[in-house]
């Protein structure tokens, strides 16, 4: 199961790039650069071909080769992982598979409420294809014009509409899957029900292309909502965030299509780096929700619904103040805030990055304990917690203290990781919500999850990749 | 892999008898008939021993000697599925384990919106659990009475509800299994995103029994809905019916709670058999709708609602004629009506059934070929398929000729299955929409899947249970 650690003979090498024809297969090391390393440069790789193929056939054959040589093969789409899932290892032996030139779709259907795509289509081309037959496909991510669906998918991207329409793993019906061996398992099928044994789709659906290689997919479209309205609403506390989002639940149902919950710092850094960004409202409050309702009836719903929930919160105490959008530029301002607050962190200085969720109804308990641990461990620590209350999902991001030394504060990443993490695991957490494992959560994934359950995974993977070429060293030990 | 054939000497069966407890343990025939037998009769078993362990450590202990003495077990919950996946098979040789006893509610949270409930758990009780709380829990099933919660698990149960809230994998957090090995996995998490690993739980989820044994589980509850309106249209084909349920579904969006298709026949098989069902319609149709929209924020939108989708639907031309219930009781009636379909085929002779799904769109092109097909091999065969037009999924039943020969009718269900579900495949659909596969499509499903989707299931089956004694001969061949 343990592949080869030599990096592959250049005979090797050029029995893979005739499989792609030369012009497809980099070997340049500054061409080849930006894919070695992983956005925020947590990790930097190296790796002694690039292949491109343009063919479901192509990466069959790849793989196949792959298997008969024991050379790993590490596929990339977007390159916008946060955990090096799709960064290859330092030792330059990986080979990397990029999706990026099968970018077609294949088919789409607005009556079937289907598009069918290659695993390199970019997740903003999928939102435009769907627009244009008067469709929506509600997958949204800060990166999605570059990010791909064949990451989407190994990952299970989860984003900002996960509350009403789910993780990718939930607006896939269909999948199409090169196994480690080559051969080619054509799972697209676009059905609603379909109970005919063993729920491969779901398994590969976040392996983190540790189990094969997604090359194109069935995914759902949704009519696009008749009315969408936005609040920002200023809160005491995340107790009260907590309350206001049970009432909005049970006053909107599936029509509460996002509720963000921000920090009082996170406001304040969106508003002194982002351009254009400003607090909408006149007082500081403590915390922030970003509530966002979504109706198939009428747009006039959407405002009524919205005027209902803010009036209730108003009496019930729980909101402080509020302003409505009045226009789509104001409400694309509203979440143009949101989703800046992570790179309105970086001129900060440095920042300790969490992806934890916990059951919805623990956010307050948690965000009280792992501020008292934190500032204990290192005392003026700027914490901006933020992201998806209604999932339970909260990017943990701990800002440096003002005027400390960068390097020294990421020097404590690991300590921060513990004490967050511990906590997350206390409450019944997960440490990796959305972003999955990859290399980053590798070795603490093994560390608390029980035997049984690694166990499992292990015997799953050497199932599938029985000569342990795909994607190594992500996800599993060894 | 493949287990002993012999039936389990009597020293294995004290040791299994030991592990519960001589009061929980059944080699009485009389007693045990009842669970050798599918419920309508297509299957009957032979057991040595029904096991009724009272906790997942018991369960745990008897896979565990299981494994060790190479002893087939198959788990049984509520014994109402109905491809034959919980009857024993007819040599003897399966102990059968039942988790009845295991009915315990864990947990409730209505701020959580969660429950925690042992597999024995009847379905009913886990709605009246959830109705105490002010919340509930849409899986709803003909056999909601009876079905147990580990069975609806183990077949990824579907029903009326899918429609709005997904089938029983959409539904559950978090699973506890006890591996064919005796291990016990406590999955039994609380979160809405986690992406840490392989998915396990989907793996479980539609698994039918044959990798391991399902004891608890962390399912889903939502606020009960304010508004609920229903209604009952007649309609000209199975073209307006599609283009009517297009209509809601972008009026209504997730609101829209059940479409369901009955033809003309199954009207009156209902009206003649099943106490207390009348036509509601002046006038008959070739086809019907019932039509089920459930609101959150109020009891008038739903009303606003379902007359407004009328009114559309008159003005295009789509609805002859239609009834909007004008009470509970109304409501209730005409959902009777809907689920009484299948019982009230019973006296009409025999019935070839068949549950099968196709893409939505291909649901008139599926009903118009089929039924051409069908009359061609059996003229004056009646063909009563109804079901969940808005999931793609219809049961499609033949009712014999009046005064043919009912068994000579019912030794034509091979030919019918080979017609109907060739029909099904070409249009790209499922011979199993949510029943399963168990014993009855076993083959079936061998026979039309690529050789590597069911290569991928037996090495998983493999990986999961090496000693062969889960659930043999349901799912997979061999």
């Amino acid at each position: 199961m343990t592949p080869m650690t030599a990096i592959p003979s250049s005979d090797i090498l050029d029995r893979f790039t005739a499989i792609v024809g030369e012009k497809n297969a980099v070997r340049d090391l500054a061409e080849m650069a930006p894919r070695l390393v992983e956005n925020r440069g947590l990790y930097r790789g190296a790796s002694p071909l690039l292949l491109k193929p343009g063919s479901v056939e192509e990466v069959a054959a790849i793989l196949k080769l792959a298997s008969e040589t024991g050379t790993p093969i590490v596929p990339q789409t977007g390159n916008t992982g946060l955990v090096g899932g799709q960064t290859p290892r330092a030792d330059g032996t990986d080979i990397i598979l990029s999706l990026e030139r099968m970018n077609r779709i294949r088919d789409i259907d607005p009556v079937a409420n289907i598009i069918v795509a290659d695993a390199g289509c970019i997740l903003d081309d999928i939102h435009k294809a769907a627009s244009s037959v008067e469709r929506m496909f509600p997958l949204s991510l800060g990166s999605q014009g570059s990010c791909r669906i064949g990451g989407n998918l190994a990952t299970n991207a989860g984003g900002t509409a996960v509350l009403a329409y789910g993780n990718m793993r939930q607006l896939c019906l269909g999948l199409e899957v090169v196994l480690p061996t080559g051969e080619i398992w054509n799972g697209l099928r676009r059905l609603k029900k379909d109970n005919t044994g063993y729920d491969l789709r779901d398994l590969f659906i976040g392996s983190e292309g540790t189990l094969g290689v997604i090359t194109g997919a069935v995914l759902k479209l949704f009519p696009k909502p008749l009315g969408h309205q936005v609040a920002f609403a200023g809160l005491a506390s995340t107790e009260d965030a907590l309350k206001l989002f049970e009432m909005a639940s049970n006053l909107c149902g599936t029509a509460l299509t996002g509720f963000e919950l921000m920090p009082r710092i996170g406001v304040e850094f969106t508003a002194r780096h982002i351009p254009g960004v400003r607090d909408p409202l006149g007082q500081p409050h403590d915390w922030y929700a970003l509530i966002d309702i979504s109706t198939s009836d009428s747009a006039e719903t959407a405002d009524t619904m919205m005027q209902s929930l803010l009036e209730r919160g108003f009496e019930a105490g729980l909101v402080e103040d509020a302003v409505i959008a009045s226009s789509e530029a104001q409400r694309q301002a509203l979440w143009h805030m949101r989703e800046s607050m992570s790179d309105a962190q970086k001129p900060e200085g440095g920042s300790i990055k969490h992806d934890v969720s916990v059951p919805v109804s623990k956010i307050p308990e948690f965000m009280t304990t792992a501020e008292k641990a934190v500032l204990a461990a290192i005392p003026g620590a700027r914490i901006c917690a933020f992201g998806h209350l209604g999932d339970g999902n909260i990017h943990y991001n701990i800002s440096q203290p003002v005027g400390a030394d960068k390097a020294e504060f990421l020097g404590r990443w690991r300590d921060m990781n513990e004490i967050v993490h511990g906590i997350v695991l206390s409450l019944g957490g997960s440490i990796s919500a959305e972003h999955g494992i990859g290399q980053l959560k590798r070795d603490e994934l093994a560390a608390i999850r029980p035997g049984i359950e690694m166990e499992l995974m292990h015997r799953i993977k050497h199932a599938f990749d029985p000569a342990g070429i795909m994607n190594p060293g992500k996800v599993l030990v060894g």
